[in-house]
């Protein structure tokens, strides 16, 4: 495998949890397994002040406890938290730039690493407009020495317009191919994978178009609530949390036109394409294809559970929506008129991601012998998670005499491969952006497109009040109207595992 | 489910072993599931002289040892051996044929069973000529007074020339539709699987042409030698005792259009115009086409094994084949130039038998990084013995950074099916007989194609001896040289196992 070359990552907002969770494990990850160029160094920016020494203890700390590889000795952990240095000033305050350039330059010499820098916003996104700004000025954006990236984290916008406005100050000061849009989402192993299934196997892609797929069906479902973070979800909400980012994701991956290579631009340009092709929902529209719901107290195994409302930090008449089921249609060739049905929600019956392609029916039923059979469509079900794999449904005979058809299932896990160590996203992530490899990462005009897509739907919600929001019991799969969504007799989501909820009434808010 | 209507089974060779051990086993086992009609009776007629009791007890014996669902107690057994009787003549002279008459008719008053006859054929073929002659100049085919069926054991026939003889002298007294040409192949519920697997599922359809299969895989592999069989398997060989009949039926099922509606003769129809759509193989071509092979002497895990040669009953210098690997093409729209491989051998390394669809690779490698991935088809793989089943080869990602790509496996075993009973193909047969149902049984015309088909091969081996017979050590996987058929780089039959033997070399006997 190729190794990035010398560099030092820079990492903003180095005292907080990110860092101390996630990142430096995940470096520490890459080290573990010589995935590090030869010259490297983080240099850590944080308000606090802290010695090096203290950093790196604590950043220790946090590699015993979070790393996936976990380091096998003293000196093995040591040898890389001396390549970590920490800095403290006040990233608000622009005169101190130029003490982080000149810090910059000595640590750059000190180590070789070539004028070749990361910068890693682990800050809150009101931060994105200051830093990179004065890292521009500081002309720390310039490539002539070495490249310069720029890792902002989500969420990249509140909405069309927000996010058009951080797109356009980030290019100001950094080119579109020097920002990687984090979401680690995307470094997951199943959403990589969906691209390989799709675009590996000879059999999936002459099937994979309206002529034989009759709907396609997405779900992400947490069965916790909003927990301490009510403050921050009453801004958000399921559209702007889920369906903005991750679940339009899987659909551009599921539906796009398989790339002319696997690269980041090929991949990305047909992902783009795909949010560009979703058709429209305007205000007028929303309630006819999109459907919000709110969790409400309910009952779970004898134990009572408190409805969003009731949660720290939620305005006792919040209306914002903790579930979001809803139908879209890409009007394209492959796609026309097939409807794909997204969903997610919180407090659902089970933790879930998953995509079921529901394939049509055969166009003469041979075996009709009974209703069932009817609306026996094959199912491909790839799991996202948890228990990564493929599940296909299929029919066959029914032992015995006669033809009867019933279906079956055939599975496939992902954890029955032999792996010595699957990467946690961010250690994908970071190696990937280390590389110069963006693919996995989101590209702005795709942001803005589907804020595009969503935009409408968040301003009739606002806008206009007569828009139900559902309520649904704690434990249950969301409002009971979800299903009257989706076209066609008899079909209904799929309900992976039953209700929760023994009692609370599906009502309106 | 529906039930026969009131008859006689008249078994022609009760004295035999099949009808110990497969027909009335079988006759007790409908009996035991109720699916027999009210008024019924069973018949049998063999030379050995026996009273009534004699006959019942002894097949109250074969019951007891080789009925599939056991008899619960002494009062079920006797009710239904009560309806057994035994009549002892001699067949071959046409003057007792009366007397089986006045018999009958008995019989049928007694029972209340409306003149309604099944006649199965449990004796050596060369009786085909004499009863049914016989039993149509007593008036005995004629269907005004209530059915008339006959069942026929194979083979039928030797070669094209004297299956059409055989054909002729059945038709001069009963009908095709009267005729009932059994094959306990065909009553294995993997077979009618087949039928269920292609045309109960949605996704199947599409990919089942030229367009999207490389070649199809049948294998018949048997670890066993001809044992005590070899005088018998002398005048026969693989090509008349396993391809003519099994494996080219296989390829009729895999191939076969759509029916219009389940029904034996559509059904029927469809298996038919497959035969007759085989591309004849010339006597000039055979070499190219197929491979015939006998085992030799070798040794498995320590133990000498013996050579076809040296078995009981055969020639030192038999050129029988005990194997055969051949390619075959079905010119039609579907398949044109679509290769069906197809091999049956006796004693090769394990028990087996598969259908593997192998699919054409995708039509741009996006992740070939590695040579592997050149040959990555995906593949159908359709287990009807043993373990029933379906396995699907496809393309995963490889856990870890990177694109590359793996081949795993998703299983289906028929066996994780609830089933109460599952009905021997026997039991299958004879009940679908009663009921008039004549899908599972082999038609004239369908016989007589697949002889038309193998007829020049195995008149270019008897006719010229410089066709090769290779000797392949007892416990190979037959011929080395079969492989050659195979079209395509790096392409190869598929193994399920390794060879056994471990001395024993590849030969030209």
């Amino acid at each position: 495998m190729n190794k990035p070359k010398n560099h030092i990552l820079v990492i903003f907002g180095a005292s907080g949890d990110l860092t101390y969770r996630k990142l430096i494990p995940a470096v520490f990850d890459l080290f573990n397994q010589k995935l590090l160029p030869k010259n490297f160094a983080i240099l850590g920016i944080g308000r606090t002040e802290m010695e090096n020494e203290d950093f790196r203890n604590k950043m220790q700390e946090g590699i015993q406890q979070f790393s996936v590889t976990k380091p096998s000795g003293e000196d093995e952990i040591n040898s890389f938290v001396n390549q970590l240095y920490y800095f403290s000033f006040d990233t608000q305050s622009p005169d101190e730039y130029a003490l982080l350039k000149w810090q910059l330059r000595e640590l750059d010499e000190k180590c070789g690493t070539d004028g070749n820098f990361i910068y890693y916003m682990a800050t809150p996104p009101s931060m994105y407009n200051v830093i990179p700004a004065q890292l521009a000025k500081q002309g720390l954006s310039d490539e002539n020495d070495g490249f310069k990236r720029l890792i902002v984290e989500k969420p990249f916008g509140y909405d069309l317009e927000t996010a058009q406005k951080l797109n356009n100050e980030l290019l100001q000061h950094f080119k579109e191919e020097q920002i990687y849009r984090i979401d680690h989402y995307l470094g997951k192993e199943t959403v990589q994978n969906l691209l390989v299934t799709r675009f590996s196997n000879g059999i999936f892609e002459p099937l994979w178009n309206r002529n034989y797929i009759h709907h396609v069906e997405i779900t992400s479902a947490e069965n916790i609530g909003v927990g301490n973070r009510g403050g921050y979800y009453e801004g958000s909400g399921a559209m702007r949390d889920m369906i903005q980012n991750h679940l339009l994701l899987l659909v551009g991956i599921v539906a796009m036109e398989p790339p002319t290579i696997i690269d980041s631009t090929n991949i990305r340009n047909e992902i783009a394409k795909v949010f560009h092709s979703l058709r429209p929902i305007s205000e007028e529209e929303v309630p006819n294809y999109v459907i919000r719901g709110q969790y409400i107290a309910s009952n779970i195994k004898g134990e009572k559970v408190k409805g969003y409302r009731e949660e720290k930090g939620v305005d006792p008449n919040s209306r914002t929506e903790t579930f979001v089921a809803m139908k879209c249609f890409i009007d394209n060739w492959r796609w026309a008129d097939v409807p794909f049905y997204i969903r997610s929600g919180k407090m659902l019956p089970t933790r879930v991601t998953e995509i079921v392609i529901h394939f049509k029916s055969t166009p003469h039923h041979l075996f009709a012998n009974n209703e069932s059979i009817v609306n026996n469509h094959n199912q491909l079900v790839i799991r996202i998670q948890p228990d990564e794999g493929l599940l296909f449904k299929f029919g066959m005979k029914v032992p015995g005499a006669g033809f009867k058809v019933q279906n079956v299932n055939m599975d496939f896990h992902y954890s029955d491969l032999d792996s010595t160590h699957l990467p946690s996203a961010y250690e994908r992530l970071l190696l990937d952006c280390m590389l110069g490899d963006s693919t996995l990462y989101h590209r702005g005009d795709a942001v803005e497109a589907a804020w595009k897509f969503v935009d409408p739907i968040l301003k009739a919600w606002k806008n206009n009040s007569e828009i139900k929001v559902h309520g649904y019991p704690a434990g249950t799969w969301g409002p009971d109207v979800s299903d009257n969504l989706i076209d066609g007799e008899n079909i209904t989501w799929r309900y992976p595992c039953k209700n929760l909820a023994n009692d609370g009434n599906y009502c309106e808010l």
